[in-house]
């Protein structure tokens, strides 16, 4: 298990430039949030694809860490998403992730991402991380 | 049908900052590179997931204007990634898209995405994109 | 809207062997069952696959027959499945289904899969439906 | 490593019911010929959704059969699945399986299914398939 701070530190340090911010997180779920700007958009002056699809595997990641600590060697193995609605331009996206099983080896979840504040979702994504066999030895060691 | 010199003009208006480079667009395929800097990598030193994501999708929007021609508003409504291998940190990544079908309203292909020059595969992807039922208005003022 | 009367009977009409019960269907949402026989194994004594791709694929037609009534020529046009736990063979596996946007010609859903009173579930589906443009007509004339 | 021969024997055994074929088995490939019947099809007189995800299915475990042994116990962890077209209701359904990463513990591959001897593919699935750690003593034994 990590916690909100640490999960925020860890992302500062590896991804010093991403625009996201954790808003919670505690094992088997989180709630990440993606600082949408004018570089974010897309024709017709949506969020674009990618930003949703980088802040669905964002949120899993930190439900991941959260679940069973700092384990930076964990990766997406697959990623699916559907795209249901054209996210507000003005607003941030948010996604929400409950993870559905967290096994030895893998772990799955999924995220519904809203334009901040809006009710119906503006995609749903299921993703599979794989955890790496010797966990126990680089979370003791972080 | 929009040629690659035409894509690449219409990418650089409505991307200006997406470091993506059109290799080759024909009817029904395209070859699209991603040109991989510090940014772009995670722990580990590997290029991260959304920036392979953000290519499987640019590959696929790019076949699709080279099929149907340029139609902005053409919209991702499902994307569905395998990841195979950590893709090398000091090489772009290039994919390969072919559609597998362009129907009236969806068009569905997939993308091999490759290390530049390695033989095999980093990650696989498919994808569905919605086209606008106007689309030939829209293609006809641009 | 249909009932779960109609959509029993609706189904019995077109998969009269189907081993399918429709346990409960709603607006949005159904819990449907399928019956577990011999046939339906695996070797490991578990339910195959299938049954569970069958399964959730039946379970989302249901939520949307449920939701927009009896529109025979919907058809699923993606459908993702994550494989969880191995079902326990004794038992049936159940469906429960929510909806999670159902627009004038998209449906979108995803099937959490249980065996029958267990707790953890055995598979995870989102899936697309393809709704019929002229579908007043159809559920007008059924 | 498993023949085609080898295969149908296995499959003959474990699903002695499944109106299923082997045409073709080799390292990486297989084909695979799913027999339509009056049971297999949907409203609208075509092959329902369920034939062609456990046509998938069973193209990727015979091509990965047909690759590392037989493997009784290798799982479906994943699998996603684009409808493309109506099927012929009165054609067999042939799968045609490539794979594209045979790991140590995860298997990948694509199966394009076309109804018998028609040019344009009716549905195009990709799929996962965990292989167990112990497969060498399994295979030994068989």
């Amino acid at each position: 298990m990590a916690s909100k701070e640490e999960i925020t530190q860890f992302l500062r340090n590896v991804f010093p430039q991403a625009p996201i911010e954790v808003e919670a997180a505690a094992p088997m779920s989180a709630i990440v949030r993606f600082k949408v700007t004018e570089k974010s958009l897309r024709p017709g002056g949506s969020v674009s694809g990618p930003v949703l699809m980088t802040l669905a595997d964002t949120a899993l990641y930190v439900a991941i860490l959260a679940t069973i600590g700092i384990v930076p060697m964990a990766v997406t193995t697959n990623l699916n998403i559907n795209f249901l609605r054209m996210p507000k331009a003005e607003k941030d996206v948010v996604g929400e992730c409950k993870m559905i099983k967290v096994g030895k080896t893998l772990a799955i979840g999924e995220v519904f991402i809203y334009s901040d504040g809006e009710e119906a979702p503006v995609a749903h994504a299921t993703g599979t991380y794989s955890i790496p066999p010797n966990r126990d030895l680089k979370t003791a060691n972080r």
